[in-house]
């Protein structure tokens, strides 16, 4: 016997979601399916109320409920400090860090030559866009560390300099809290170049 | 910034599922915030078409879209030997192999008694009737090889015995495709005791 035709086109269907392989597709189709009722109910009603309630902010396009998103709303922000990240979840994480008092910009992604993805495919435009319009001194790049957020970082170092505006990138580092048995060569020796006198 | 409350919820619902953490959990939900509303839509009917249009077969309690589902309703089956599971996943896995012409049934989870898991929480007592209304002359216990599936094959076993049927358990060994360096001892000595002549 097969699958049942609507739990294979449901498998198929959840299988497209990031990180969902195909036994995690076919286990999750199964377990929704003997869900009770009220369950799937509040399932679907959380994705169509978060898809209809979530906004872009049209300043940094952050997710928000609110356009412009509470960061970009706060008037004692530094409105001269934006911090570039690669999503709205990069920017949660950034923000969780009291000592940062400025504000953000969400490029939606990385540059990713391998995988055709271009300036044109991430905000780039409407980050320069931004530059040009506000008053900006500081551009703090916090674009991952794997490579297509570095090749983001360098790319768009390059391009904002000229703008006379201080280009600024995350340090590297040992993590808190982490084992150097376990820590890979480069980022050990990056934190050996970065050492600090105690 | 806190995450927005909409998309909260949806993760907190999100997490709920088998075998989706919390990361993965906002990953998903950052990924449905952000697709096309016509993916969205299938995602969603997809789930409320399986939900409707699945049935329990009355008879082995397989999912399917007929009662009695196609197996059961397969009149060139063997109907004296049954094959006991514990989902609906495991008996299209069986089915799989075409040697096996008999029927099924589908307990609906095993034993666990960590988990206050006991008889009355899986079909142990359909099993049972179902034993005693039709003439089951061998009942394979197919339950998975972890500890829970073996306390139910052990106890299914004790159960059946004596309604004078004879009860089979899969049998164990090197899975076929296997490394040997990679396989656990239990299931070496387990192959070593199942060895055949060649």
């Amino acid at each position: 016997m097969n699958r049942p035709q609507a739990i294979e086109r449901m498998v198929e269907i959840i299988k497209k979601l990031p990180g969902v392989g195909p036994k995690m597709a076919e286990r999750l189709s199964y377990h929704i399916i003997k869900m009770p009722p009220a369950e799937v109910e509040r399932l679907i009603d959380s994705i169509q109320k978060a898809r209809q309630t979530m906004k872009c902010c049209s300043a940094c396009y952050n997710l928000s409920e609110t356009d412009p998103c509470p960061v970009c709303a706060d008037s004692s922000r530094d409105k001269n400090t934006i911090c570039v990240v690669e999503t709205p979840q990069d920017l949660i994480a950034v923000s969780k860090v009291k000592d940062y008092k400025g504000l953000y910009f969400v490029l939606g992604g990385a540059l990713s030559p391998l995988d055709a993805v271009g300036p044109e495919d991430i905000r780039v435009a409407q980050l320069i866009k931004r530059l040009k319009s506000d008053k900006i001194s500081e551009v703090i790049l916090a674009t991952d560390t794997d490579s297509k957020g570095e090749i983001t970082a360098v790319y768009l170092s390059e391009l904002i300099k000229p703008f006379g505006v201080k280009v600024t990138r995350l340090g590297y580092g040992l993590p808190v809290g982490g084992d150097i048995e376990y820590a890979d060569e480069v980022t050990i020796s990056r934190a050996i170049a970065g050492r600090k006198e105690m």
